[in-house]
């Protein structure tokens, strides 16, 4: 790689999402060379590796990637411009490194839930010429993560910490998918799984690995800033990031607003272990649990709306406002406990670009 | 683990099957043992990771997996009773990985190839209770392998070299996949792609580097013999095993006795490029082309007898039997010339298992 990265941050300090994906295409683009070479596969092959690539991985927010970025300079300690570039690239690779193990996620997700869209376009094992084929495409995805870090750090004494850290969150996520699905389609009473104990493993193992942990520990590690408990603590805080986080997209399938949020939510429907059912479990009369239990997971409007109705009720709305108001307090406090030696600014960011989010 | 391995072998000296799965059944129930501990999960979902894994795992002829333990006897030179039982189980684990990493890629194309059975039981995502959450469930089986490389090799100096060749040998094997399908899909003109190069590409890709790549070098990685070109020597070797095989399972899918296999073959009505005919096209007069471009990828029975007949005509049969030979000496020949540092007996054992073999 040889272009410049002296434009990857904005005049506030922030990743510019273009630049961000300028790296995304040296990488890929040198990879498919390298493939090429070494394997000598028809090129039919390369191309589809590579629609899969640009149709999966560079889309989205990129808050997941871009947080590498941002985590690794401000652990660094050094003025963005005194941050050598081959570092800075590194940080980068790092955080496409995050970005492809979500686009995993997303193309078996997708298969697994039989949805329709993502990202604004058509599900990728929906395209005529994809089909079921996504799951080993999905799985070169995946593979790629382990390349990248071999090609990149090979020789750098945290390889193995990266490779680790990669395949336990991966472990974790599944383990938090298995939950979620699990929880969903539980034949019997699903209603014993609606535990507070058991939303908070799925948020945890579903989303507050990949997407709190894994960033921030990932600009601990290239910032050789991970020793003695600090991994520990920022793990534990960024599980809270992940509640909150989640909590809100529980609340906001229900009670957002569709043309802010861009999507209609069907958890109710999808009989999900969400924080709104787990609390109406918690609050509601002999009565109102038998209309839950039969409304909850219907595909029926007028089913929905009595869900509905039942946690507007028990005052869910005004709940949830204070839970979300105290969460932020706790995870403020978290923060400004945490070790001295490491920045708190980008977990003050994140906490602050949650706060009441409305999508 | 505390029980005892001294009878891991029968009086030949091969490994014995019904032993080598104690070792997985002690591995696995120490590893639900640990991530019930570690994850707090609710028992419903650590059973369901129990069942898949046995559903999926120690079944089929354990080949790939023994072969790590045999090979790994033979090539750290000692007799079998001079082998530390810590090794000795290490061995066995390696194995279990390779199996572990069988499974995953079985459960995963049954679904792409909408499989009916699979070594005499239902393919797994066809159970009801299982579906779609399959492919999930198989990225769990693949997680088990980089947990088991961690749980027992992580502080050894090889943990680096394991974790690398497994997901190198994935890497290569997903290619493979991607080379298979897209050579049967071709929407054009797939007899383009049906060549010799193709072919020995899908095989190597396909069925070499995990088949028998994987356990010999784990064999020698464990015996500590994989200094020098010594990997790269084995790796060459394997490609010739894995073509052998390959061309084998080929011919005996169109000309085998399904009495005798077990299967009855679908390569013609698959449109798989095959050993059959790649050959046949190199072979065939223009009129026998037409023919098998009419023929060829149809599900119509008097199409694939159309097929067979111009195999015969071209005397492929008598073809493949002079190709047989030859590959055997040439393979012979290849084992003769690695080094002499290693034992060349797991290569001949191999070999010799594959010569004319009917099923």
């Amino acid at each position: 790689m040889n272009m410049s990265l002296a434009s990857l941050f904005d005049a506030e300090g922030s990743v510019r999402k273009e630049e961000f994906i300028r790296v995304y295409e040296e990488i890929v683009e040198e990879e498919l060379k390298e493939i090429g070479t070494s394997y000598k596969i028809p090129s039919f092959a390369l191309e589809q590796i590579k629609f899969c690539a640009s149709y999966n991985v560079p889309h989205g927010k990129l808050q997941r990637g871009t947080a590498v970025v941002d985590c690794y300079c401000a652990f660094a300690n050094l003025e963005i411009e005194a941050i050598p570039e081959v570092d800075l690239r590194l940080a980068c690779i790092l955080g496409w490194c995050v970005e492809w193990l979500q686009a995993f996620f997303l193309v078996v997700d997708d298969i697994m839930d039989s949805s329709q869209t993502r990202r604004g376009q058509k599900c990728y094992y929906l395209l005529p010429k994809v089909g079921m084929n996504a799951i080993n495409d999905a799985m070169i995805l995946q593979s790629f993560i382990y390349r990248l870090l071999y090609k990149y750090f090979h020789d750098s004494e945290c390889y193995v910490k990266l490779v680790d850290i990669f395949q336990q969150v991966t472990f974790i996520t599944e383990l938090g998918q298995l939950l979620d699905t699990g929880s969903q389609n539980a034949t019997e009473d699903s209603f014993s799984l609606f535990t507070k104990e058991n939303l908070e493993r799925i948020y945890d193992y579903k989303t507050g690995n990949y997407t709190f942990y894994l960033p921030f520990a990932l600009g601990l590690i290239l910032a050789r800033k991970d020793e003695g408990d600090t991994l520990k603590r920022v793990y534990s805080l960024c599980m809270e990031l992940g509640k909150y986080f989640q909590a809100q997209d529980d609340f906001l399938d229900c009670f957002g607003d569709p043309e802010v949020t861009g999507k209609i939510g069907t958890d109710i429907e999808d009989n999900k272990c969400s924080w709104l059912i787990v609390n109406a479990l918690a609050l509601c009369s002999t009565d109102q649990m038998q209309t839950l239990k039969q409304c909850y997971g219907k595909r029926d409007s007028s089913c929905v709306e009595q869900v509905k109705n039942i946690y507007r009720k028990l005052g869910l709305v005004q709940l949830f406002e204070e839970f979300e108001s105290s969460m932020y307090t706790t995870i403020r406090d978290q923060i400004t406990l945490l070790d001295n030696n490491i920045s708190k600014a980008p977990f003050l960011r994140v906490l602050d670009s949650l706060y009441r989010r409305k999508k």
